[in-house]
């Protein structure tokens, strides 16, 4: 027997026959001995469509009225998969937010869970029924609804793993784990069966919307081991633990790449302490969102070049900006907006020598020119034409044996 | 300055183009100066599409659950109509049924409202703020939701003009008052400026479904001033008060029918105390909704014969019901599944002599059957072949001078 935390996602909840598929998920590691907790998100579309409205009467809803309105859609899935429980005769309660109650700290839309109240739901466990905790919601100290952002869900998930003490928490979703790159477009990409918290992290980060990062960080924090699987497939799923469980045979895990970036670069920008802080303050503050920062060595020790990426659609608001900056000198700036970044990530890079060489030698073979690069411990990003993206991925995921 | 209780129905609220209207409704009332508290029901269509997806789970879906499910509905409203106050420059909460928290006792899906704490939202109102409040829910005792059946949000507001000691509970909705009969069938039909609780509580158990009857009855206990009007238009509604503050110029208010009535006949019932109960215990327990019951003075002093209505689409279930019950006996039966009923009614008509005769006589001129009698303080009620039924209301208007 077992103390098991299940979450499912949107799309796994997303019509009345999934929730009736989903119940019966839980109903087999109940029948099993478990004891089961689940994290429900709102049906596929439920959030964007409340969200939708929201936007019909103000550009800036009141923010804790917004709340009010998007935890309605956990909550009606709490109901309907507690009713779908009873139905086939697992004795199941929906624990709303301020029932248990989930308390947060922090601003409405952007809250961080800080405790739940386990005390009833444990007893309520031990009698044998099932516990459905709506995701994404909890209360503030003032008795406030509060969310904790898009995808919070996957974070409610691993809170409760961390605080029922649980042995497992599993992420149901549409897909049947992490690939070593989107399966999509690189048919031979693979499921991964297991990864490290880490590398979890950079591939989210890079793309891979399988979790939401900050959730796995704080699995990571606590060291609860994750399991990504499919609501709709009876196959393992790729389990996530600390980089001490696993076993690497192979140096590089996956390749991730993004699309849709564009990349600016400052040439002859005066080199003097707090430059970088001026460029890019202004941009934060208008919410444009930088990605890699490059920032090359001045060799004159009066100049640097400087070059960033953003999303392509920020492109023409961030030169703006830069144009109107007084705070900074510079000679010119180029802008490049169709670039991609191709990543490889791997927690056994670090010990394997060669892995950069072999990665630029790959793309040089195909011809790809290296726009900028940029490194992490697990991690290598290159800028390159986006022309180049599958063809870049192809090579890089052969290279590296992932095939 | 005045305290009201504002309550707006699900047409009210159904579109986001209406709730921005229904807000500025709500803004002209508080800068006039008054502190205002709102009542909100489900936007048009939410709970039935809400029920519709429980059925789809279970026929018998759990009643807890099932309150949870429905009582999003309001929340969404809730959530929408305090931003949209907001958007307009009104301070606005929306406090949910555990957030003031909304007690009540009872059942499950059939919950009673039997306080709320209105200490904090009186503080925020005196700070010049606008409470929006969900209707036709609360919470039990043990932290439950409830709720209180459906049309609940009418005694959710009465509830509310109660506790808060408002000086006027105004219900909004999609027509613009009571009328003397039913104004798409009978255009003569006026609107009633003025009408007595009783009045108004016979007339919506006989069809105009303005207001829930239980809800006109709290009014009606505690005295509570209604006004009944339209969201769509600034004409005055109609105003409910008690019997005292109006001034009977006519006898009868309204005329009132019901459709989709069937009759039966028991003739040569065996006549000894209990028999009624006998018939009508089985009826009860399955469901049958019995309406008039009509039982002739037995001439014999030992059998009788005994008239009842009831829903057409009960009849074949009650005809089974009553062949297999061993405890009555009876020579024969009959029914007739194309009957309605129509009804005056009138605070004044105790006073006034004869409305009885000119009623059967305005009939009989008509050549109209009339089938079964029944009469009470403030109401006569006669059940006649369907065909006849807008032929006898038209005639009934006229008589009684509401045309």
């Amino acid at each position: 027997m077992a103390k098991k935390v299940l979450k499912f996602g949107g799309t796994s909840v997303g019509t009345i026959d999934r929730i009736l598929h989903v119940a019966k998920i839980i109903k087999k590691e109940f029948v099993a001995g478990n004891e089961v907790i689940v994290i429900v998100s709102a049906m596929a579309g439920k959030t964007n469509e409340l969200l939708e409205q929201s936007k019909n009467i103000s550009k800036n809803f009141n923010k804790r009225e917004l709340d009010v309105l998007l935890t309605s859609g956990e909550q009606v899935t709490s109901a309907l998969l507690a009713g779908a429980l009873n139905e086939i005769g697992v004795n199941s309660k929906s624990w709303l937010n301020w029932q248990i109650p989930i308390l947060t700290e922090g601003k409405n839309t952007n809250a961080r869970i800080i405790n739940m109240n386990i005390s009833k739901i444990n007893i309520f466990l031990s009698n044998k029924g099932v516990a459905i905790i709506p995701g994404f919601q909890g209360i503030s100290k003032n008795g406030d609804i509060t969310t904790i952002g898009r995808g919070g869900s996957d974070a409610t998930a691993v809170a409760a793993a961390k605080i029922f003490n649980a042995d497992s928490c599993e992420i149901y979703t549409d897909v049947d784990g992490i690939y070593s790159s989107d399966p999509n477009k690189i048919p031979v990409a693979k499921k991964i069966d297991k990864i490290s918290y880490d590398e979890m992290l950079e591939l989210s980060s890079l793309g891979a919307k399988v979790m939401q990062p900050s959730a796995v960080q704080t699995a990571m924090m606590y060291n609860i081991p994750l399991e990504v699987k499919s609501t709709f497939t009876d196959r393992d799923g790729t389990k996530i633990f600390s980089e001490e469980s696993i076993d690497y045979s192979k140096s590089v895990t996956g390749v991730a790449y993004s699309k849709d970036d564009a990349k600016i670069t400052m040439i002859g920008v005066q080199d003097k302490p707090g430059v970088a802080a001026n460029i890019f303050e202004p941009l934060g503050k208008n919410q444009v969102n930088v990605d890699m920062v490059i920032q090359n060595i001045s060799l004159d020790q009066k100049t640097t070049d400087i070059t960033f990426t953003i999303k392509r659609d920020d492109l023409l608001k961030t030169i703006d900006i830069l144009k109107k900056n007084k705070n900074v000198k510079y000679d010119t700036m180029s802008h490049n907006n169709k670039v991609s970044k191709i990543s490889i990530v791997g927690a056994g890079m670090v010990s394997t020598p060669g892995v950069t060489y072999r990665m630029f030698r790959g793309l040089a073979d195909e011809k790809i020119n290296i726009l900028a690069i940029s490194t992490s411990e697990i991690k290598l990003s290159v800028i390159i034409n986006e022309e180049d993206t599958l063809k870049a991925v192809k090579k890089l995921h052969t290279i590296f044996d992932l095939d």
